[in-house]
């Protein structure tokens, strides 16, 4: 007999959910990856290394590390942010994580009261957002550039604020292969914003989650890392570099912020079996397997960009990421790509509409953010071949593409 | 360089948390378990059984199996709950969550209102607790017996409620090995449970986290189970049975409580790697496995039971649990366990203070919880006797043990 809990629930609940109905034929939303890259052999090796060594410590929550996280991956996550990074700092500075996005939660639920606002670029991960919204902050989002934020909107941004007496609760910046524009922001530039927020008094949240993955090799130190670096919170995570469904980021903060956001972390720990292995692979493995991930990413962002142009033609603009798993695809005006989600998803093409990557959701309504990491160089072509007939159905956009009359083939 | 937040945190946070400096020498606290039982070999031989097989699916979030968690999991959980609980429920009717705290914000985010009103047992699960006030409702602990919250009591706490027009949003119970006095309650006071919540119109949320580890090896149905069992939402958790540190629970619940529960799971999803191994593993080893750690418990158990008489004498009662990892041991009024807390604490003795385990704070500050799963049997009878050293030296109290005068040893 079922009981109906309708009266029990709280009046401002999201929607139900549907049921899972499983993956879209031609999968371009979320951050999923590249299934043949996920380095299997290399993690069945590390769990059973580091089980071997240390299973029998699964029986007390936190291992013996404590409410950090597992200690052995701070230590690997430190070696690999100087390496990388150019970001100096200790096992001591790390809080892992249960996600990059249980990071977000944390610094949220320590600095937000609703009434604050936040200042995001404007295109920007969605989920940030959202969370944002669900604690009553309010965001602006500031202009981007090829190279992020740009400073002089960012100044006037700011000054706006000061002169209604408002002080931002922080800049939130994915400033090394933006999401979802895939951009890097030169080092001059981090500079920069760093000044700009020494001048207005404001912290930096910078989340590098997808750093690791840039097509040369070579990316600015983090902001972090940079004199004055010590108002920046930095997140990171694995989810982007080895799998997205191993639930393991990081914080990395001077003690007075992280020692207030554990009393948060109420989740008896992050899943230890997943840190140990992430760790033993860390030491073993993952600095190969970035590069060749990395290339294969590459290659399909260049099936991506080259089916785009094939198939919209000039009615799609974008510009080259340079590194990452999405474009950021800008159509004509006349198209709403929340009603091409619906059409799209109903014949199995699955994209991301822009709204919900705009800070402003009108001014994204033009917009899509396509994932290029998990689909195969085929299925890429395909779908985006049926995506462009669907527009052309929908829209007349595009009107025809490099060489084929829309509607002729 | 460092910045200063203070002025950008909540007001309302809990004190900054301190360095975390090791594990206490006799550590009598939270819900740590055996490590000699951590099944080690199998959970190798799991993860790499289930690594080859499905390891690449690790590129997708929820790997192939949609947002309620990895759908063999699921499936095993059922075949689980249907032979141990005689819980008849389908893959479909499983969330898995990142533990099962996550159950309880889970729960709590779709029901819980501030000002409303949760009827709980008498002693609870602090964690319980915590979360009910962080989200602004209150708690009313039911009087307790040997089988479990009292019918009688109950009743008349659900009138007293009526009579000022509150309907409580959901009794929160658990029945089976009950955190923290180890009791079972039997099948006809699940069965009068349910006919008092169905003639107030209650919800019921059954956590039964801990019911895997019963001495006899026997417990009664689910409450979700028994007929009427609709109104119930139930919650278990691997963290008990297997081990702390693996962050994986499960709600077992209709679709239109999964369905708004979901959305407000927003982790993206729970680690994959715990769930793939946990899976694989319950169909290869589990059961034999809890039936050796029950009885490991067990043992331990009789040597927490004896070292508490032998030091505290009649000064400590205490019921015998029917299973689990946890002793309630009653002392003299005059004993506040919040400070014996530190006092031991600084000793290297750790132990759960009644006030924390107890609705009525007050009511239970001369209680203390000891869990006996962790240490050894040589670790529980030293920290025991240090205890009862310590405890006379601060209160008087015990005045003597069964054998010795205290300070004469």
């Amino acid at each position: 007999m079922s009981f109906d809990y309708t009266p029990f629930f709280r009046s401002d609940l999201a929607a139900p959910a549907g049921r899972w109905g499983g993956f879209p034929a031609y999968n371009f939303v979320g951050g999923h990856n590249d299934a043949k890259s996920v380095p299997v052999d290399d993690l069945m090796a590390s769990a059973a290394a580091v089980l071997a060594r240390e299973g029998h410590a699964l029986a007390t929550y936190g291992l013996s590390s404590g409410p950090q996280g597992y200690r052995p991956l701070r230590e690997g996550v430190a070696i690999q942010l100087k390496a990388r990074a150019g970001l100096a700092c200790t096992a001591d500075d790390i809080l892992v994580t249960s996600g990059s996005l249980q990071a977000l939660d944390l610094i949220n639920a320590a600095l937000i009261e609703p009434g604050d606002t936040v200042i995001l670029e404007e295109a920007c991960y969605s989920g940030a957002m959202s969370r944002l919204k669900k604690c009553g902050a309010s965001y602006i989002g500031a202009p981007l550039d090829g190279d992020g934020i740009r400073i002089d909107a960012l100044t006037a941004i700011l000054e706006g604020l000061k002169a209604k007496g408002v002080r931002p609760k922080f800049i939130y910046t994915i400033p090394t292969v933006q999401n979802p524009t895939g951009s890097v922001m030169p080092r001059a530039r981090r500079e920069e914003l760093l000044k700009v927020a020494a001048a207005y008094g404001v912290p930096i949240v910078e989340d590098d989650c997808y750093a690791d993955l840039i097509w040369d090799g070579n990316r600015p130190p983090a902001i972090k890392a940079l004199p004055g670096g010590g108002r920046v919170i930095y997140c990171g995570s694995f989810s982007k570099s080895i799998a997205p469904a191993l639930r393991v980021g990081y914080i990395v903060a001077d003690w007075p912020v992280l020692s207030r956001l554990l009393p948060l972390k109420t989740d008896g720990g992050t899943g230890a079996l997943e840190q140990m292995v992430l760790s033993e692979y860390l030491a073993n493995g993952f600095d190969g397997h970035v590069t060749a991930l990395t290339r294969t990413l590459q290659g399909k962002c260049a099936a991506m960009m080259e089916a785009v142009n094939q198939h919209f033609g000039s009615a799609a603009e974008f510009t080259a990421p340079k590194g990452g798993i999405f474009l950021w695809v800008t159509l004509p005006d006349a198209v709403d790509t929340g009603k091409l989600f619906k059409a799209a998803g109903a014949e199995g093409v699955a994209i991301n509409p822009g709204s919900e990557w705009s800070a402003d959701a009108a001014g994204g309504s033009h917009r899509l953010r396509l994932c290029f990491a998990h689909p195969s160089v085929d299925s890429i072509r395909e779908g985006v071949a049926k995506l462009a007939e669907i527009c052309h159905r929908e829209f007349g956009v595009p009107v025809r593409s490099a060489n084929v009359q829309r509607g002729g083939s």
